[in-house]
């Protein structure tokens, strides 16, 4: 492993285990999140042994949750969560938040809009004080297919950004979601109102769900190269 | 056929035939709806005989065009359209509109949303001043297999709803849409503000589409009982 991919797994791991010890208690309903950080919250919570029912965000989440032995179940049977420990591309000073890098925004933002406390976990290279400071790929946005070119249209005209279907490696063709949906990403060179444009950009017909996630988190554990870790809260 | 029956396929016929014959001209690309008033204006377009491009809004919407002959596109080859004509289950005063009776309302409002203008075509029936004076269903709401009970949970606590998932008939179990969707429908007393409900209903995270439409119909052809047809505009 390289030096800094060294550093920044070790960073993730920091913030998964400062987290989970903070927020996780015995009997809770916790929603588990997708992507690289993610792992080491499992890793955490299967090391401390305690009783939870686990609701995962992705394909990928659910086999996290199985290969840890812990509690899976789903939104119908558990629709009512206490806490839900997600990763996160880029957040802002205020807790905003751009997710999808991995295309799991849609299950990741109704299991989070199921929980009482969205707690990001994340390295020190995801913590912006603007959007845009550090993730540059543009806001991922879930599709229906037959949408993708009148919904890429619209963000260009309406929008000023700069859509981009997301195309598949080991596939030919575009990237399909865990819903069967594409991905757009639009990119942007600024955000002046993440609220509204999250808004305007989900009421666009064939929208499923866009990766800004708005005034959803409350707290974000950033794992330091010196290994600390910083936290961030807002009340929302 | 019964003569409630038939008077209403009169008037359904009545309506499409007229907006076809204003709206639709030689070398257009139209969109065309979905449900049981459509078929007339299908065959008044295969009457006229003019050369068309025609982008469906469903499954049945596609069989329709194929069977009339017509040249069959979709939004990614044709995605700006002239004109789309389509149904609905109820229109108010403004030309808001609840569809969805039929499940194809997200296909139908991509379409529409592609579309320059808007045509509704309906029997006397659907024509009403308010919502809810004709269709008591409620607002047809598409969302995520997996997201179908926190919606519902939601829907009746933020918006005092009452939210039934609605059921198949010739398959166990609910209704799948032709975009693999669940439907519940939004059983409502009264709605004060049509828009902002519908803006607040589609951000739930895990909701697709509603079957509100607002500010997208330009123009409603009613067939009315006498033969005639009653016409509605308004100035988007």
């Amino acid at each position: 492993m390289s030096d800094i991919k060294e550093t920044l797994e070790k960073a993730k791991k920091l913030a998964s285990y400062k987290a989970v010890d903070d927020n996780v208690r015995a009997g809770m309903k916790v929603g588990i999140g997708s992507g690289s950080t993610i792992k080491y919250a499992v890793d955490r919570i299967k090391e401390l042994g305690i009783p939870l029912t686990c609701v995962p965000t992705s394909f990928q989440s659910t086999q996290l949750i199985i290969a840890a032995g812990l509690e899976l179940s789903d939104l119908s049977r558990t629709p009512e969560l206490d806490v839900t420990i997600d990763g996160a591309d880029e957040v802002d000073a205020q807790l905003n938040l751009i997710k999808g890098g991995g295309a799991c925004q849609l299950q990741e933002k109704i299991v989070a809009a199921s929980s009482k406390k969205l707690i990001i976990v994340a390295d020190f290279s995801k913590d912006s004080s603007q959007f845009g400071d550090n993730w540059k790929k543009g806001i991922p946005i879930e599709v229906v297919p037959m949408a993708y070119v009148p919904v890429m249209i619209k963000l260009e005209r309406s929008f000023g950004l700069k859509p981009v279907l997301r195309m598949a490696v080991n596939k030919a063709g575009p990237v399909v979601t865990d819903n069967a949906n594409f991905v757009i990403d639009a990119q942007f060179t600024s955000i002046d109102n993440p609220a509204d444009l999250a808004t305007k950009i989900k009421m666009i017909p064939g929208v499923v769900e866009t990766g800004l996630f708005i005034n959803m988190a409350e707290k974000a554990y950033f794992g330091q190269k010196d290994g600390t870790v910083k936290e961030r809260s807002i009340k929302l």
